[in-house]
């Protein structure tokens, strides 16, 4: 198995019928009010890579191979990781100017308009789980719980925002800076994983080995985005490099230095592999992943 | 019928059940993140009537008397409302620094606050939805839909807060206020109307009659608030009045005067009774409640 080869090649196989889905489920630029459609498809597609509907993907493929059921869903994650970035990017959040190497959204369309249409991206994911046609509502229920847990304010997404805005130029301890992580980018590709277990008819025991990847590969994540942002130069990340050092935001490198940051990466890759025991040749697309969320820091 | 004295008794009945269901669905106050919750439960408490949940049950209760089983619908209905409000007072957007007599959300947390508790808000709402035990799942999702569109870009509330902004200072015609109100209010009213009846298990032709009267009452109830605007005092408003005028903001009457805005009330509320014509005694509620909605006025 060559995981370098082959995640890449998962990643750009699924990437068309995902970007065709959000095509499909935004609203045309020309639809009024147009300046507000036009500042959703801005920020939908500026180059991300679609790892987190990828990964529910690739979960719900450990169980069943007919993964275009699931693209209403894997659009819906999608849109909830794209409203968090509009709004951390926002002048009372992180401040930032650019993302993915263009102008952040409200640089680009001014404030009011980003705040509106982060908040519309939020709501059109929700319309967009409760439209996903063939799947059974019951399991749609299921995973949009699930989804709206990752992204609140308990131990979700917005809690994560919250604690890292607060920490900001405190001295922080390693438990909070993982609690930080885990909320803020762990929950949601957690949660895409296991939304994608759960489709795929996951039995219990099945979707707690998901839950546990998706915890330890959630955080890796995450390390690994502190690591590049203390090494990699504009060109590579496309937003400004050590701008959370400078900010005086909690990052792995400055709280346990590079070595261990890597040190880290490679233990929770390890223990996501583990995770995956069971599932025998089953899980060698999620193994590989595993292994490439860990080889992106090197 | 005494419409001035039933539908008061009837919002003080369901009130507290309302209240009790937001308290149990919100997270403490004591919960981290601890700022982040005291706001969201700053922005919920602050002595709003929760006219949309209650229309919720009124229109339930047409078809069904048990209507404690969708309370938690209704405090859904009633997060996406504060979220609302809560985002529409931002700096960047209506800059209001009062909300019912108090501070308004970003003026109590600051702004990274408000930002991150509207979010939370929405994201409440439908984790509030998805975990409603007791209603059909299959009934859950279309009205998770209705609302989620009701809140959207597309003709819902987003939509009619970017047209309200994008019209400030220009002279507007009264299609386009029409449609910014009917956006703006009429839409998450309607939908609270129709999602009481479709939880309720409506027919068709009775959910097109439910239908039209949250057409025709969610305009009114903003004609009516842009009156109030104009005439009433801050001790009563409970915000600045005259805002909206010193803003440049479009209003009812000052496009067509007071007295027109006072004649299309009473058209509207005429219109939504006559919706109701089919139910019989049935409708007495909800007829009630067109009037005291065309009352609030005079």
């Amino acid at each position: 198995m060559q995981p370098q080869v082959r995640v890449p090649e998962f990643l750009e196989s699924v990437r068309p019928a995902i970007d065709r889905e959000l095509d499909r489920v935004l609203p045309a630029g020309a639809e009024p009010p147009v300046r507000l459609h036009e500042a959703m498809r801005y920020s939908v597609f500026a180059g991300g890579k679609r790892l987190r509907p990828s990964l529910c993907i690739a979960a719900y493929c450990v169980f069943r191979p007919d993964w275009e059921a699931i693209l209403p869903v894997a659009a819906a994650i999608e849109l909830v990781h794209t409203y968090s970035l509009v709004h951390d990017d926002l002048p009372a959040m992180d401040d930032d100017d650019f993302r993915r190497g263009r102008p952040s959204c409200h640089r680009q369309f001014g404030e009011a308009t980003a705040i509106l249409a982060g908040d519309a991206l939020l709501t059109l994911a929700f319309e967009c789980l409760a439209s996903g046609a063939g799947v059974a509502a019951s399991r749609l229920q299921e995973v949009t719980l699930r989804l709206a847990r990752s992204a609140g304010s308990r131990g979700g997404m917005i809690a994560g925002q919250i604690m890292d805005l607060e920490a900001e130029g405190h001295a922080i301890q390693a438990p909070q800076l993982d609690a930080i992580h885990r909320a803020k980018t762990g929950a949601l590709i957690q949660t895409s994983l296991v939304s994608g277990a759960l489709l795929g008819g996951a039995e219990p025991a099945e979707l707690d080995a998901v839950e546990s990847f998706g915890r330890a590969i959630g955080l890796a994540f995450q390390v690994t985005d502190d690591i590049l942002d203390e090494v990699a130069v504009v060109e590579t990340l496309g937003k400004t490099p050590g701008k959370d050092l400078r900010q005086g935001k909690a990052t792995y490198p400055r709280l346990h230095g590079i070595e261990a940051s890597l040190t880290a990466v490679r233990r929770l890759t390890a223990e996501a592999r583990r995770s995956l025991d069971d599932f025998g040749g089953r899980g060698s697309l999620l193994a590989a992943i595993s292994d490439y969320i860990g080889t992106r820091a090197r």
